[in-house]
Protein backbone atom coordinates (compact mmCIF):
# COMPACT_ATOMS: atom_id res chain seq x y z
CA UNK A 1 0.00 0.00 0.00
CA UNK A 2 3.03 2.09 0.39
CA UNK A 3 4.32 4.20 -2.30
CA UNK A 4 7.68 4.41 -0.91
CA UNK A 5 10.08 2.28 -2.90
CA UNK A 6 12.80 0.84 -1.27
CA UNK A 7 15.56 3.39 -0.53
CA UNK A 8 19.40 2.14 -1.26
CA UNK A 9 21.80 4.36 0.63
CA UNK A 10 23.63 6.71 -1.29
CA UNK A 11 21.14 6.17 -3.97
CA UNK A 12 19.08 9.03 -5.80
CA UNK A 13 16.16 8.20 -4.04
CA UNK A 14 17.91 8.25 -0.62
CA UNK A 15 19.46 11.66 -1.41
CA UNK A 16 15.71 12.43 -2.44
CA UNK A 17 14.38 11.79 0.42
CA UNK A 18 17.22 13.34 2.55
CA UNK A 19 16.34 16.92 0.94
CA UNK A 20 12.99 16.65 1.67
CA UNK A 21 13.13 15.89 4.76
CA UNK A 22 15.40 18.74 5.80
CA UNK A 23 13.28 20.96 4.20
CA UNK A 24 10.33 19.74 5.85
CA UNK A 25 12.21 20.16 9.23
CA UNK A 26 13.97 23.80 8.57
CA UNK A 27 10.50 25.04 7.37
CA UNK A 28 8.71 23.89 10.33
CA UNK A 29 11.42 25.51 12.60
CA UNK A 30 11.04 28.58 10.80
CA UNK A 31 7.56 28.91 9.81
CA UNK A 32 5.63 26.64 11.86
CA UNK A 33 3.80 23.46 10.64
CA UNK A 34 0.63 25.63 9.19
CA UNK A 35 2.89 27.22 7.15
CA UNK A 36 3.61 23.96 5.28
CA UNK A 37 2.91 23.37 1.37
CA UNK A 38 3.89 20.97 -0.98
CA UNK A 39 5.49 23.86 -3.90
CA UNK A 40 7.54 25.45 -0.55
CA UNK A 41 8.79 21.99 0.76
CA UNK A 42 10.12 21.29 -3.09
CA UNK A 43 11.59 24.78 -3.47
CA UNK A 44 13.35 24.34 -0.63
CA UNK A 45 14.96 20.79 -1.17
CA UNK A 46 15.54 21.80 -5.10
CA UNK A 47 13.13 18.78 -6.59
CA UNK A 48 9.88 19.80 -8.15
CA UNK A 49 6.27 19.42 -6.58
CA UNK A 50 5.57 16.39 -8.89
CA UNK A 51 8.75 14.66 -7.34
CA UNK A 52 7.16 14.87 -4.10
CA UNK A 53 3.20 13.77 -4.75
CA UNK A 54 4.83 10.82 -7.10
CA UNK A 55 6.51 9.75 -3.85
CA UNK A 56 4.34 10.39 -0.79
CA UNK A 57 1.19 11.15 -2.44
CA UNK A 58 0.43 14.55 -0.58
CA UNK A 59 1.58 16.23 2.18
CA UNK A 60 -0.20 14.37 5.36
CA UNK A 61 1.73 11.10 4.08
CA UNK A 62 5.24 13.21 4.10
CA UNK A 63 4.57 14.78 7.13
CA UNK A 64 3.78 11.56 8.54
CA UNK A 65 7.25 9.85 6.88
CA UNK A 66 8.92 12.36 8.72
CA UNK A 67 7.51 11.68 12.27
CA UNK A 68 8.69 8.21 11.99
CA UNK A 69 12.18 9.36 10.96
CA UNK A 70 11.70 11.85 14.04
CA UNK A 71 11.02 8.88 15.85
CA UNK A 72 13.82 6.22 15.18
CA UNK A 73 16.14 5.80 17.95
CA UNK A 74 19.29 7.10 17.84
CA UNK A 75 21.34 4.40 19.77
CA UNK A 76 20.48 0.91 21.29
CA UNK A 77 18.83 0.72 24.81
CA UNK A 78 21.43 1.37 27.62
CA UNK A 79 23.26 -2.18 29.22
CA UNK A 80 22.08 -1.54 32.84
CA UNK A 81 23.17 -5.53 33.71
CA UNK A 82 19.97 -7.03 34.24
CA UNK A 83 16.24 -7.55 32.64
CA UNK A 84 14.55 -5.52 35.03
CA UNK A 85 16.64 -3.02 35.11
CA UNK A 86 17.17 -2.43 31.14
CA UNK A 87 13.53 -2.96 30.68
CA UNK A 88 12.87 -0.13 33.10
CA UNK A 89 15.29 2.38 32.02
CA UNK A 90 13.55 1.74 28.40
CA UNK A 91 10.56 2.19 29.55
CA UNK A 92 11.02 5.29 31.12
CA UNK A 93 12.58 7.09 28.69
CA UNK A 94 10.07 5.76 26.04
CA UNK A 95 7.30 7.67 27.98
CA UNK A 96 8.95 10.69 28.67
CA UNK A 97 9.71 11.16 25.15
CA UNK A 98 6.37 10.25 23.76
CA UNK A 99 4.13 11.82 26.39
CA UNK A 100 6.31 15.37 25.76
CA UNK A 101 4.18 17.41 23.11
CA UNK A 102 6.76 17.14 20.25
CA UNK A 103 6.67 13.28 20.55
CA UNK A 104 2.82 13.06 20.65
CA UNK A 105 2.45 15.31 17.99
CA UNK A 106 4.99 12.75 16.19
CA UNK A 107 2.69 9.82 16.82
CA UNK A 108 -0.55 11.48 15.76
CA UNK A 109 1.29 12.47 12.66
CA UNK A 110 2.44 9.04 12.11
CA UNK A 111 -0.80 7.74 12.33
CA UNK A 112 -1.81 9.93 10.01
CA UNK A 113 -0.01 8.46 7.32
CA UNK A 114 -0.49 4.97 5.98
CA UNK A 115 -0.13 1.45 7.89
CA UNK A 116 3.46 1.34 7.36
CA UNK A 117 4.28 4.77 8.99
CA UNK A 118 2.31 3.18 12.21
CA UNK A 119 4.18 0.02 11.78
CA UNK A 120 7.54 1.16 11.54
CA UNK A 121 7.17 3.32 15.24
CA UNK A 122 6.17 -0.12 16.64
CA UNK A 123 9.30 -2.11 14.61
CA UNK A 124 11.34 0.70 16.69
CA UNK A 125 10.11 -0.42 19.52
CA UNK A 126 10.44 -4.05 19.36
CA UNK A 127 13.89 -3.67 17.93
CA UNK A 128 14.91 -1.73 21.13
CA UNK A 129 12.94 -4.45 23.43
CA UNK A 130 14.53 -7.45 21.32
CA UNK A 131 18.40 -6.00 22.09
CA UNK A 132 16.89 -6.12 26.19
CA UNK A 133 16.14 -9.21 25.36
CA UNK A 134 18.97 -10.95 23.58
CA UNK A 135 20.81 -9.36 26.53
CA UNK A 136 19.01 -10.97 28.79
CA UNK A 137 19.28 -13.86 27.38
CA UNK A 138 23.02 -14.07 27.16
CA UNK A 139 22.97 -13.63 31.23
CA UNK A 140 20.71 -16.51 31.59
CA UNK A 141 18.12 -14.26 32.77
CA UNK A 142 14.51 -15.75 32.23
CA UNK A 143 12.87 -13.47 30.08
CA UNK A 144 9.42 -12.83 28.15
CA UNK A 145 8.73 -13.05 24.41
CA UNK A 146 8.97 -9.44 22.42
CA UNK A 147 5.45 -9.70 21.93
CA UNK A 148 4.28 -10.10 25.48
CA UNK A 149 6.81 -6.99 26.40
CA UNK A 150 4.72 -4.81 23.45
CA UNK A 151 1.57 -5.97 24.45
CA UNK A 152 1.74 -5.26 28.95
CA UNK A 153 4.74 -2.23 28.24
CA UNK A 154 4.52 -0.82 25.64
CA UNK A 155 0.87 -0.84 24.49
CA UNK A 156 -0.47 0.21 28.10
CA UNK A 157 1.78 3.34 28.02
CA UNK A 158 0.89 4.79 24.22
CA UNK A 159 -3.25 4.07 25.01
CA UNK A 160 -2.45 6.34 28.03
CA UNK A 161 -0.75 8.90 25.51
CA UNK A 162 -3.00 8.61 23.25
CA UNK A 163 -6.07 8.62 25.16
CA UNK A 164 -5.79 9.24 28.70
CA UNK A 165 -2.54 11.41 29.04
CA UNK A 166 -3.37 12.26 32.80
CA UNK A 167 -0.90 12.01 35.42
CA UNK A 168 1.27 9.75 33.54
CA UNK A 169 4.83 9.14 35.35
CA UNK A 170 8.15 7.20 35.44
CA UNK A 171 7.00 5.34 38.17
CA UNK A 172 3.94 3.89 35.59
CA UNK A 173 6.34 2.85 33.26
CA UNK A 174 8.24 1.05 36.14
CA UNK A 175 5.57 -0.51 37.78
CA UNK A 176 4.17 -2.17 33.92
CA UNK A 177 7.53 -3.38 34.08
CA UNK A 178 7.63 -4.87 37.35
CA UNK A 179 4.74 -6.39 36.98
CA UNK A 180 5.39 -7.93 33.83
CA UNK A 181 8.41 -9.64 35.05
CA UNK A 182 6.59 -10.77 38.80
CA UNK B 1 -9.24 23.52 26.17
CA UNK B 2 -12.30 21.83 24.67
CA UNK B 3 -14.54 24.32 22.91
CA UNK B 4 -17.37 22.51 23.77
CA UNK B 5 -19.57 23.63 25.97
CA UNK B 6 -21.94 21.06 28.38
CA UNK B 7 -24.98 20.60 26.76
CA UNK B 8 -28.36 20.42 28.24
CA UNK B 9 -30.43 17.68 26.34
CA UNK B 10 -33.16 19.43 24.75
CA UNK B 11 -31.65 22.68 24.41
CA UNK B 12 -30.73 25.02 21.55
CA UNK B 13 -27.21 23.80 21.93
CA UNK B 14 -28.16 20.00 22.08
CA UNK B 15 -30.60 20.81 18.75
CA UNK B 16 -27.59 22.58 16.70
CA UNK B 17 -25.57 19.52 17.77
CA UNK B 18 -27.43 16.94 16.68
CA UNK B 19 -28.57 18.78 13.65
CA UNK B 20 -24.63 19.41 12.51
CA UNK B 21 -23.62 15.55 13.48
CA UNK B 22 -26.64 14.40 11.45
CA UNK B 23 -25.64 16.87 8.52
CA UNK B 24 -22.06 14.98 8.56
CA UNK B 25 -23.52 11.76 8.37
CA UNK B 26 -25.67 12.03 5.57
CA UNK B 27 -23.22 13.97 3.40
CA UNK B 28 -20.14 12.01 4.29
CA UNK B 29 -22.67 9.09 3.51
CA UNK B 30 -23.68 10.53 0.07
CA UNK B 31 -20.77 12.78 -1.45
CA UNK B 32 -17.89 10.81 0.80
CA UNK B 33 -15.67 12.55 3.06
CA UNK B 34 -13.31 14.42 0.85
CA UNK B 35 -16.30 16.38 -0.18
CA UNK B 36 -17.43 17.82 2.96
CA UNK B 37 -16.29 21.54 4.00
CA UNK B 38 -18.08 23.34 7.00
CA UNK B 39 -20.21 25.89 4.44
CA UNK B 40 -22.03 22.40 2.56
CA UNK B 41 -22.62 21.05 6.61
CA UNK B 42 -23.83 24.13 7.66
CA UNK B 43 -26.10 24.67 5.04
CA UNK B 44 -27.29 20.82 5.14
CA UNK B 45 -27.76 21.30 9.12
CA UNK B 46 -30.04 25.10 9.11
CA UNK B 47 -27.11 26.57 10.56
CA UNK B 48 -24.49 29.42 9.39
CA UNK B 49 -21.10 28.48 9.22
CA UNK B 50 -19.93 30.66 12.29
CA UNK B 51 -22.00 28.46 14.54
CA UNK B 52 -19.91 25.66 13.26
CA UNK B 53 -16.70 27.46 13.52
CA UNK B 54 -17.61 29.08 17.05
CA UNK B 55 -18.77 25.75 18.76
CA UNK B 56 -15.98 23.06 16.98
CA UNK B 57 -13.16 25.31 15.72
CA UNK B 58 -12.69 23.85 12.26
CA UNK B 59 -13.64 20.64 10.49
CA UNK B 60 -11.20 18.77 11.84
CA UNK B 61 -12.73 19.09 15.43
CA UNK B 62 -16.29 18.65 14.21
CA UNK B 63 -15.28 15.04 12.18
CA UNK B 64 -13.45 14.44 15.04
CA UNK B 65 -16.48 15.08 17.65
CA UNK B 66 -18.39 12.97 15.01
CA UNK B 67 -16.27 10.09 15.06
CA UNK B 68 -16.27 10.16 19.02
CA UNK B 69 -20.37 9.93 19.11
CA UNK B 70 -20.17 7.12 16.50
CA UNK B 71 -18.05 5.53 19.11
CA UNK B 72 -20.40 5.52 21.60
CA UNK B 73 -21.51 1.92 22.99
CA UNK B 74 -25.47 1.78 22.43
CA UNK B 75 -26.72 -0.78 24.70
CA UNK B 76 -24.53 -1.97 27.62
CA UNK B 77 -22.66 -5.10 27.79
CA UNK B 78 -24.18 -8.63 27.67
CA UNK B 79 -24.44 -10.49 30.76
CA UNK B 80 -22.76 -13.86 30.31
CA UNK B 81 -22.82 -15.02 34.07
CA UNK B 82 -19.50 -14.97 35.16
CA UNK B 83 -16.46 -12.28 34.98
CA UNK B 84 -14.59 -14.08 32.51
CA UNK B 85 -17.23 -14.80 29.61
CA UNK B 86 -18.89 -10.93 30.07
CA UNK B 87 -14.86 -9.87 29.87
CA UNK B 88 -14.22 -12.32 27.23
CA UNK B 89 -17.38 -11.20 24.84
CA UNK B 90 -17.10 -7.58 25.28
CA UNK B 91 -13.25 -7.66 24.12
CA UNK B 92 -13.98 -9.94 20.94
CA UNK B 93 -16.66 -7.63 20.21
CA UNK B 94 -15.00 -4.61 21.21
CA UNK B 95 -11.86 -5.36 18.38
CA UNK B 96 -13.75 -6.54 15.88
CA UNK B 97 -15.73 -3.17 15.96
CA UNK B 98 -12.62 -1.01 16.21
CA UNK B 99 -10.19 -3.14 13.85
CA UNK B 100 -13.18 -2.82 10.90
CA UNK B 101 -12.39 -0.58 8.31
CA UNK B 102 -15.47 1.97 9.52
CA UNK B 103 -13.74 1.91 13.37
CA UNK B 104 -10.18 2.31 12.44
CA UNK B 105 -11.41 6.26 11.04
CA UNK B 106 -13.61 6.76 13.63
CA UNK B 107 -10.58 6.31 16.09
CA UNK B 108 -8.31 8.06 13.78
CA UNK B 109 -10.34 11.04 12.92
CA UNK B 110 -11.03 10.91 17.54
CA UNK B 111 -7.45 10.87 17.49
CA UNK B 112 -7.42 14.11 15.27
CA UNK B 113 -9.42 16.21 17.64
CA UNK B 114 -8.79 17.80 20.70
CA UNK B 115 -7.54 15.77 23.98
CA UNK B 116 -11.34 15.56 25.20
CA UNK B 117 -12.09 13.71 22.16
CA UNK B 118 -9.85 10.77 23.01
CA UNK B 119 -10.57 10.85 26.65
CA UNK B 120 -14.19 10.21 25.88
CA UNK B 121 -13.41 7.01 23.91
CA UNK B 122 -11.35 5.89 26.60
CA UNK B 123 -14.17 6.77 28.84
CA UNK B 124 -16.70 4.98 27.23
CA UNK B 125 -15.04 1.47 27.45
CA UNK B 126 -13.87 2.35 31.23
CA UNK B 127 -17.81 2.52 31.87
CA UNK B 128 -18.34 -0.61 29.92
CA UNK B 129 -15.95 -2.61 31.80
CA UNK B 130 -16.74 -0.97 34.98
CA UNK B 131 -20.53 -2.44 34.47
CA UNK B 132 -18.89 -5.81 33.93
CA UNK B 133 -16.97 -5.23 37.33
CA UNK B 134 -20.08 -4.51 38.81
CA UNK B 135 -21.94 -7.20 37.62
CA UNK B 136 -18.93 -9.46 39.03
CA UNK B 137 -19.19 -7.97 42.44
CA UNK B 138 -22.77 -8.96 42.75
CA UNK B 139 -21.97 -12.72 42.49
CA UNK B 140 -19.24 -12.58 44.67
CA UNK B 141 -16.25 -12.95 42.37
CA UNK B 142 -12.93 -11.83 42.72
CA UNK B 143 -12.26 -8.62 40.01
CA UNK B 144 -9.35 -6.62 38.88
CA UNK B 145 -9.64 -2.73 38.76
CA UNK B 146 -10.72 -1.13 35.88
CA UNK B 147 -7.31 0.34 35.15
CA UNK B 148 -6.02 -2.68 35.17
CA UNK B 149 -8.49 -4.14 32.38
CA UNK B 150 -7.46 -1.02 30.65
CA UNK B 151 -3.79 -1.85 30.12
CA UNK B 152 -3.95 -5.51 29.79
CA UNK B 153 -6.46 -5.77 27.78
CA UNK B 154 -8.09 -2.62 25.93
CA UNK B 155 -4.63 -1.06 25.20
CA UNK B 156 -2.79 -3.75 23.71
CA UNK B 157 -6.00 -4.38 21.22
CA UNK B 158 -5.83 -0.68 20.78
CA UNK B 159 -2.20 -0.33 20.58
CA UNK B 160 -2.10 -3.25 17.80
CA UNK B 161 -5.42 -1.97 15.95
CA UNK B 162 -3.14 1.32 15.27
CA UNK B 163 0.58 -0.11 14.96
CA UNK B 164 0.30 -3.71 14.45
CA UNK B 165 -2.90 -4.58 12.80
CA UNK B 166 -2.03 -7.95 10.86
CA UNK B 167 -3.30 -10.57 12.21
CA UNK B 168 -5.81 -9.88 15.12
CA UNK B 169 -8.28 -12.10 15.97
CA UNK B 170 -11.39 -13.24 17.99
CA UNK B 171 -8.79 -15.47 20.00
CA UNK B 172 -6.60 -13.00 20.97
CA UNK B 173 -8.97 -10.58 22.99
CA UNK B 174 -10.07 -13.98 24.42
CA UNK B 175 -6.31 -14.52 25.54
CA UNK B 176 -5.79 -11.24 26.85
CA UNK B 177 -8.77 -12.01 29.08
CA UNK B 178 -7.67 -15.23 30.24
CA UNK B 179 -4.01 -14.11 31.01
CA UNK B 180 -5.49 -11.47 33.25
CA UNK B 181 -7.96 -13.11 35.19
CA UNK B 182 -5.11 -15.65 35.33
Amino acid sequence: MSRKPMVRPGGRSARVQESVHAAVRALEAEAGREALTVPLIAARAGVTPSTIYRRWGDLHELLSDVAVERLRPESPPEDHGSLGADLAAWAEQFLEEMSAQPGRAYIRDALLGDDTNASRCSAYAAEQIEVILARAAQRGEAAPEVETVLDHVVAPMMYRILFRPDGLSPSYARRLVEELLG
